[in-house]
């Protein structure tokens, strides 16, 4: 072979290697960061105004840098305001000062002009001791004077890592432009605004005809990690322009809690910050809501819930490293108690999630996530279904299964676990993501 | 440039690239399986025989291929024998089967000669209907057969895959082979026999001396995943030559449980097939221990419990993908009830987990568990420790504690978290391992 053969030969090799490699650099790189969850929705979705509320974002660099991290909402004189929040033992300054201030409206407390809903992300201003009631003060009395609001109806939530002080004089220092910014159409600002490891903004919106009148609710939420019942790291705020009592629009949105954003779970986790606030500006021209048995109660009762439901299921598609969506169904139980904890058992055990992350239709951990739950159940009776394929019945591998079906089933993006326990008549069910890879490079390098 | 400086450039580049190609497979391999846990010990600790009994292991190909996977431990006329068990509402057919005989041993049923303790690996025999018991009565009834043991005194267990018939002729084909094997001074193949995602056999001994006799106590253990209080996947025989009565056998075995295999967690899941057997052989010169509450029968529960905490700790150094081993001792709770929820809660948070895989001093996901476990807790009177570094108190992050000296800590191979509540005298200790990678790719891909 002459030189320039054994040239051109190896200048080939070369390319070839270097391709290999750039493939492998390209790979990780992808793996170490997805840009958006692969369960994200196509598009945020456009969410009408709500007369009587107006938004603005604004970037104080509490944390991010070169993106917004602070919102306000603005909510007019006379609005019903509501809330559920999480029952940690350790929650943050911002929760203890919003259910304090709830509590103090619940209890009849005559309400004064304007409402505002402030939030940062990036610090969650939990576990800072004195520090923290001062940070919270402090930005309830300066967005109190900047926005012309009393200091009791400012309520304001952080979101981001534990036990580092908050350094709230930067969100001061952007309260000017928040109010010049001030407009009602901007809640999609608001929504990016509240991220942290979320890979995408979340809203949803839903209207509903009560006698004769359009109701419009806009609702936004974050949340990613450490999401669980009571409740997920989570903030949601969801807005309405229906004419609804304080004390209905909180029965409402604690009965919708349930079924919403208390049925999901990424990782079993419960955070300190989880706040969900329903601002209601009474602005439609219709009969004030007064009770929730009403059937004009029941009717805004069921679309608030499709919109909590529909923001829950949002967070769980933005679990930290989801690449599946699942529904955990269970029927058949003695009690509903007892159709959660089988629901949730298996929603939130490792070996079923990491199963689910792999295609690998392996029933066998779901049979084990029933049997440890806790909950009355008989082997003998368990019935377990992927989506339609029933894979185990009478104590054993069902006579029509095949791992086939099985794994063809679990390629799918969205997936039913659909467990009967054969038992009695109560139900649960609970929406959940896989356990990847991701999880752990995202939740193992956090801080850095 | 002449040609020749050209091609040697241009070798100097393709070895380069080839190097680093061949780096990067090395690390990938490397990353998808460590051959053994980087938490095992050196060696197989070196176990005395026990008088009274003989052990065979025999490579039975049940699921796996080219090794030992059915070990059997032959036990002499008159021995004690005691157990706990797995309290999964699924648990699987060879549990069920020793439970009831042990029950029967228990309400005093007569023992007629020798006993056998029977153990496959690869398939569980659990949720496998009717054919689960079909497969224990099949494989009870030959070992007495072979062995020359009533078939009531067979206790068998299974590990492994569940949901799959247990091919149990392939286990009856070797017993011929077994019986022929079988010897005193085996048990390190015994513990190799039932390994399933273990990378290494555990082994622990301890003597102990009663009334100038010294005894001896020999256990081996299984388990690596579905690792969880009541119980981790976890198969356990211990055998001691105490003289010691059934009964009082069993009130130890039951007491000194709750602080070795229930006080261990790797990701919160129970197994089916959880069982721990231990045979008192009486042969030791001794007078018979009647009573767990004399000074011979705390001496014995001592050294017992010794056996089982050091084999409980192998379980979690062979946790999945562990490479940390951690200890989460709770002080200063009201009642123990609530300390124990406080160390599961942070000891099985993914969240907790995968800070410590990062080597991240996340101490504000140690605030998180202790708010989310449900027990009772001031924030304000909370200490939390890494080792001996206090990391926060009294509401916060500790005056004297910096981020450096706690990423230090982390990065040891063995930590301690140590909480206090600050609100009273109960204490529990768990310990667990972190949450990696490997931990995904090894439960991902399980079957396949």
């Amino acid at each position: 072979m002459d030189n320039a053969s054994e040239i051109d030969d190896l200048k080939d090799i070369v390319n070839k290697l270097r391709k290999r490699l750039k493939d492998i650099r390209e790979e990780a790189d992808e793996a170490a960061a997805p840009k958006v969850s692969p369960l994200a929705p196509d598009n945020f979705p456009t969410l009408p105004d709500i007369d009587g509320v107006r938004f603005a974002a604004a970037a104080a660099g509490v944390k991010y840098q070169d993106r917004a991290d602070v919102m306000i909402a603005e909510i007019c004189e006379g609005s019903s305001i509501a809330g559920v929040f999480t029952k940690s033992s350790t929650r943050s300054a911002p929760v203890l000062d919003c259910q304090n201030k709830l509590a103090s409206l619940a209890s009849g407390t005559k309400t004064k002009g304007k409402f505002a809903f402030v939030v940062n992300s990036g610090n969650s201003n939990a576990f800072t001791g004195g520090a923290g009631f001062t940070s919270v003060h402090a930005i309830s009395s300066a967005v109190a004077d900047t926005f012309d609001v009393t200091a009791d109806q400012v309520f304001t939530s952080s979101t981001g890592v534990i036990g580092e002080p908050l350094p709230h004089d930067r969100i001061l220092a952007v309260l000017g432009d928040l109010k010049a910014g001030l407009a009602p159409n901007t809640i999609e600002d608001a929504a990016a605004a509240i991220m942290t490891t979320d890979t995408f903004p979340k809203g949803s919106t839903k209207t509903v005809e009560i006698d004769g009148t359009s109701l419009k609710i806009s609702g936004i939420a974050k949340g990613s990690g450490m999401i669980a019942p009571d409740m997920a790291t989570m903030l949601v705020y969801i807005f309405t322009d229906a004419n609804i009592s304080q004390a209905t629009l909180q029965k409402i949105i604690s009965g919708q809690n349930k079924t919403s954003f208390n049925a999901i779970t990424v990782d079993g986790d419960t955070s300190t910050s989880d706040t969900v606030l329903v601002a209601a500006t009474r602005r439609a021209e219709m009969a004030e809501i007064k009770s929730n048995r009403s059937s004009q109660g029941r009717a805004f009762a069921s679309a608030l819930g499709e919109v909590m439901q529909d923001l829950a299921h949002q967070v769980v598609k933005d679990g930290e490293g989801a690449t599946k969506f699942v529904e955990v169904r269970v029927t058949g139980a003695t009690t509903v108690t007892n159709a959660k904890k089988v629901a949730l058992a298996t929603a939130n055990s490792p070996l079923v999630k990491t199963a689910i992350a792999g295609e690998d239709p392996n029933w066998g951990r779901v049979v084990m996530a029933v049997g440890k739950s806790g909950a009355v159940a008989d082997r003998d009776k368990l019935t377990i279904k992927f989506g339609d394929i029933t894979v185990a019945e009478n104590g054993w591998v069902s006579p029509g299964y095949t791992e086939d079906d099985g794994a063809k089933y679990m390629r799918k993006q969205d997936l039913l676990v659909h467990i009967d326990l054969g038992l009695g008549n109560a139900t649960s069910t609970v929406w959940t993501c896989d356990l990847t890879h991701q999880y752990i490079t995202i939740n193992a390098d956090y801080r850095s």
